[in-house]
């Protein structure tokens, strides 16, 4: 199998893997339990967090473990919006934003808050201008992700940060890091984001674990209410293997991020030409520059993203239409539409997401099925 | 170490080892994905939904995986409250409920719910004439744990569905089964509830995964909102790999059910007769009979449980004061002060919890530390 969707999920590094099976076989305490097993849960947890920590660029105890990348969002959304609602009940977020941070936030807009769609350009950017404009005196969360989960673009979060601020100083700005950690350099602290999401399966880590960095000092209210864990902002026993193998995956990804990106670039640039041989019509969606290495997304004219995912799954090549993200959905990507791309070519998406295990032979695989997919693929449209 | 404290959590049984390392290996696409890799994970979530479906006596498309048996808690009481707050504003909980449901319940409260909270016997009973009584026209929610997780008696679910529904037909019925799934047969078609929740970390599964079983037409609203994953009831990426391991540890939990309660049973009568041995003035908190076979829960007057705990961890004996599940809480337990054990008596509470890997020689050597441990416990007291 050609795997091309590593945006969708990735195979766990070997680091993640071994940290996992050194719980599961060593180290099976509860991290809340008093006695040595306990212990030595603890001690794996905050390994961990220390590690993640390091790889986000905040502080270990800034990190709070959810069960992951979705979870993280809505805590950040919800729990953010619900501890300021003495402050203002306006939130504003991208149009294109996963669906995590759209529904945790159009949830909000029915629980009576104020809602703020800001668009993005046809290049896939979120303009700073844009948001500072939108900011209220009410507004008391502003989330942008900050790389796109389809296109790949890339924002300039610390000049969205410190446009929001400007606005607003009392606004805490959310952004959704899933895409980003271990694509492009992380770095919270310096960007000065108050809150942001990550999700392990995404760069190498398990499924079921993610993290909210959470700025020293931000109020967020939990979501999810027991026996206190993660300093009361997220109960439930702490899942040690995963967060373990997070940690692990953390720290490889962050040190491998200035690699990865060197080597898939010229991989991404190969596919792109090839592909344009083949479909001299195609159409990039987002701009190429400032969009992570990992990522290409096009629009094949006169043709259905399914019936392209299909004929592609049967030449062996894995790749996405839309996002894996939202479970089982025909309707044509929210964010194509979002960036201006009319709805009948949107229907005719394809992305391919490279990562750790891409290989040219990948590409060349892409390359060699694609004049057969695509002429099926229109005749069946 | 001899680990005594199975409530708290257990290691993975090999099944679930293994199934988590099939997934790891050869198995780590994203169920949502439409290609091979994407079906392949989605057969494995569906094969380990029927046989959680099957340990716990529901339908496969009953059963919604969580993060864990906080999260399905807490799904089930916001999510039913949510849903209904248009049928009533009313919840019931017993007394010594898991802190999931009672925070989860509290923080109802703070929305502007009332919730009652129904006290148990000193045996530690929830008795099915006491919550009727307490069924308004506007009772939207009961929940009533299954096993209490810190003394292990266990209540008449079905009797207790007769009488709310009784009372009142419209009143959902919600059961923490966490402690019952493997202790105890779980029948939740036969019981009649209409939600329960289940954790796999605490029958040989991993940490991170649990689920809610919810009755078909049911209504309960999500608390994590995004993708639209498990029917729109909770959006996140399904956890492959725990989810796998949870479907393999439910199913030898269920198989093991009797086998193991009669194993266990003579190791805890022997733990408790020489226990009676060293420490005459013992007094054993809740009822023997109707308990599962696996705890034992008893005060030492005189001596704190904090000391107690330090002194068995010397030892290289693992067990718990209270529960696990309050993160590094010092007070004395909720569930001790509910079934009316004195404050100080309370402060000096041990539980020994058992399980699949116990044997004769961990209860050996709980009888050998103890009469220096008790002593010296006192001592210091």
């Amino acid at each position: 199998m050609h795997y091309l969707d590593h945006a969708a999920t990735t195979p766990l590094v070997p680091e993640a893997r071994e940290a996992m099976l050194g719980v599961f076989d060593d180290n099976f305490g509860n991290p809340s339990s008093v006695h040595a097993a306990g212990r030595a849960a603890r001690e794996t947890v905050e390994v961990a967090r220390e590690r993640v920590a390091q790889a986000v660029g905040g502080g270990p105890s800034e990190i709070v473990f959810t069960g992951g990348g979705t979870e993280a969002d809505n805590l950040a959304i919800k729990g953010a919006a619900y501890k300021l609602r003495g402050n203002g009940n306006h939130v504003i977020v991208s149009s294109f934003e996963h669906h995590a941070v759209l529904e945790a936030a159009e949830w909000l807009e029915h629980q009576g808050y104020e809602l703020t769609r800001v668009p993005v350009t046809s290049d896939g950017v979120v303009e700073p201008a844009a948001l500072a404009e939108a900011v209220r005196h009410s507004t008391v969360l502003v989330s942008v992700m900050t790389v796109n989960n389809e296109i790949g673009t890339i924002q300039d979060i610390a000049g969205i940060v410190s446009a929001i601020k400007a606005a607003n100083p009392n606004t805490l700005v959310h952004s959704d890091a899933v895409q980003a950690l271990g694509k492009i350099p992380v770095d919270v602290g310096a960007w000065g984001v108050d809150l942001a999401s990550f999700s392990a399966h995404k760069l190498g880590g398990p499924k079921g674990v993610g993290a909210l960095f959470v700025r020293t000092g931000v109020p967020v209210e939990a979501i999810l209410h027991g026996g206190g864990h993660e300093r009361g902002l997220r109960s439930g026993t702490l899942n040690v293997a995963g967060i373990s193998g997070f940690g692990a995956a953390a720290e490889v990804a962050a040190k491998e991020v200035y690699g990865e990106s060197e080597r898939l670039l010229p991989l991404r640039e190969k596919l792109l030409d090839g592909i344009r041989d083949i479909v001299p019509d195609v159409v990039v969606n987002g701009r190429l520059e400032n969009r992570v290495a990992h990522n290409l997304n096009v629009c094949i004219p006169g043709a259905e993203g399914e019936t392209l995912l299909l004929l592609l799954d049967q030449a062996g090549i894995a790749c996405s239409s839309g996002s894996a993200c939202q479970s089982g959905a025909l309707d044509p990507s929210h964010v194509l539409l979002a960036i201006g791309v009319a709805r009948d070519l949107a229907e005719g998406s394809l992305r391919f997401s490279m990562g750790r295990t891409t290989t040219v032979s990948d590409v060349d695989a892409v390359l060699a099925a694609l004049p057969d997919v695509v002429s099926r693929a229109r005749r069946a449209a």
